[in-house]
């Protein structure tokens, strides 16, 4: 294998499969990226098992092969190198030979015929987003994840196809997070990709219009970017029917502007950090919301004006999970809905129907 | 205690007291900022005994007094207030009213007369130095300050006044870094500041032409700015006789770019990593200099353009002590100067006697 590239087009094809390798993997060679040298391009794979990511690196090649190197050492190598042609051929010994200008680096590599092959994906039932949009998404619904391992289905993202419609939804038992999008597709999907795989994916689209197609097999996703290709195992099982956690009704429609919400919450959980409890109470009034929360360190109370229909109530929040939501919407005014100070709080964004968090309350001893 | 204040006025005092808290404090009130609010002005105080840092805020003081609170939490609170004026007032029960347009905490304080004084400091022994000149040379010679404890004085960094030059001198048994400036004063003073406080002064310093009067006693030393003094703790002990490491003559001299030589280095140092011993060799020859590195991983070798004066050499380095000491350089072009591969390598800029630094080689096994 010879071949010759330039640095910065081989260092853009590294950032992007490096990103397979979690180093959770015992085998060494999945610490590696394979390289193919065939036609005028290079094939870069890496793969932790659950995912894997391909993509292509023009370069001019002289002898074709296939090699595998650790990705960690050959990234720093690569990026440490002058911004110039690099060219990289095999030598004697197992040795990469990496020649840069006046540097010259022989690096140990790995047989390429250890390396896992790629699942076979039949392309058949394929769906097609814009990168931007499914990016917004993920973003929008990953922070909802379980973090507990305990059940192990809720640390993947809900990746719905009903209804043309495309609904992303995570959720950990204390809160919920949905988004949506319209779909000009008649297909009814129903998978859950591991949530740590799809925050991999997010960082690899980008934020433009082109379209990303998403392929789905029993066992994989597999989402196909002009040169990349990323191929995520599916968590087995039966995600939880969210439609039931979410109340068909509200006895109270509170308007905000989300900014004020968010910093009145961040500084009275200065005060609920005490114990870790994070502990806020919301008294909704007719035209304001009064937040307090004390601890051994103080007390606090904040006030903002809101817009109140229907009866005003008591209600008590973990600020964590109301800060994660308000944090990762978009629009400025955004409305809570609410029943009792006992049961979920359903939080949108005014005008948009496809973005739809829902928050348990702390039931308070009284 | 009754004061309004502008909250940005009140922040920056904050932050640059914040800096003498360090943690390593058992008293809870060290833990804690002193307020003196008098006449028009907040006295702000923050001290771990080894250093303790005094400034002046702007305000409109309603009643004078004084307390201590908690910094971290002041600290947090006073952050996430909206960009406002904020009044701060005792109540009742040791507690602290801090309000901000719709924002009120009632924080816990604790008393000020627990609150260690400041040392008295006569200042008669006073040299001037500008802020950016100092900032400048801490900067240049604080990488060089032992990190193991076991000789408590090399922690420091020499303050030397003598032969009107002010030198600032730090050395770990590897390597030594001088930096110096002329100083239009008779005095001889010779004192260790330990590293750590001098770091936290050098980030209170602004790269600004103004000057900070730096006034000496036995025990301390005080650093007096505008609005603000910091006054720290000096090392007890004798400081080495750092004259006698540098030697006297050098039998080649090897002019090379510093961007060059610390890039090549840097590579050549990704194959010295394994077992971390970072050991390159250098090759010192008539018009190049060739670096070598060797381990598990594989091998590199770098060559660079130089002018060598002198016989050329071969000899050995951890690359760490020569990277911090390149890192550190302001000017492109760089004299490195060598007698053996064995004798101490002196690295001084071209053209500039205000910077020297000095390390050793590595003995290599033959």
């Amino acid at each position: 294998m010879i071949f010759t590239c330039e640095k910065q087009k081989i260092l853009e094809g590294i950032s992007i499969v490096q990103k397979a390798i979690t180093g959770k993997s015992t085998m060494p060679i999945l610490e590696g990226i394979y390289i193919k040298a065939k036609g005028s391009t290079l094939t870069l794979i890496a793969s932790d098992m659950d995912v894997s990511i391909q993509t292509l690196v023009d370069a001019t090649v002289i002898e074709e092969g296939s090699i595998v190197i650790d990705a960690k050492i050959f990234g720093e190598i690569i990026r440490k190198l002058p911004n110039s042609s690099i060219k990289i051929e095999i030598i004697e010994n197992q040795l990469l030979k990496i020649t840069c200008e006046k540097s010259v680096f022989d690096v140990v590599y790995m047989n390429s015929n250890e390396f896992p092959e790629l699942p076979q994906i039949n392309e058949q039932l394929k769906i097609s987003v814009n990168q931007n949009i499914l990016k917004n998404m993920i973003k929008g619904t990953s922070f909802a994840i379980a973090q507990e391992e305990t059940r192990p289905i809720l640390q993947g993202i809900l990746f719905e196809v009903q209804n043309k419609t495309l609904n992303l939804v995570a959720l950990d038992g204390y809160r919920l997070a949905i988004k949506s999008e319209f779909l000009d597709n008649d297909m009814d999907i129903d998978v859950v990709i591991p949530g740590k795989t799809l925050i991999e994916v997010s960082k690899i689209l980008e934020d433009i219009d082109e379209i990303v197609d998403i392929t789905f097999t029993n066992n994989h996703i597999l989402f196909n970017l002009e040169k990349t290709k990323i191929i995520s195992r599916l968590l087995e099982g039966k995600f939880i029917n969210y439609n039931s956690l979410l109340p068909q009704e509200h006895k109270l429609f509170v308007n905000v502007n989300r900014q004020e919400l968010q910093n009145a919450i961040e500084r009275a959980s200065l005060m609920a950090k005490d114990g870790n409890t994070n502990l806020i109470r919301l008294d909704i009034q007719q035209d304001n919301l009064i937040i307090t929360s004390n601890s051994q360190l103080g007390k606090v109370r904040e006030e903002i004006s809101i817009k109140l229909q229907g009866e005003g109530i008591q209600i008590a929040f973990n600020s964590k999970y109301l800060l994660d939501v308000l944090k990762n919407m978009e629009q400025n005014e955004v409305v809570m809905k609410m029943t009792s100070g006992i049961s979920p709080c359903v939080i949108e964004e005014e005008n948009n129907e496809n973005a739809k968090y829902l928050v348990l309350p702390v039931r308070l001893m009284r």
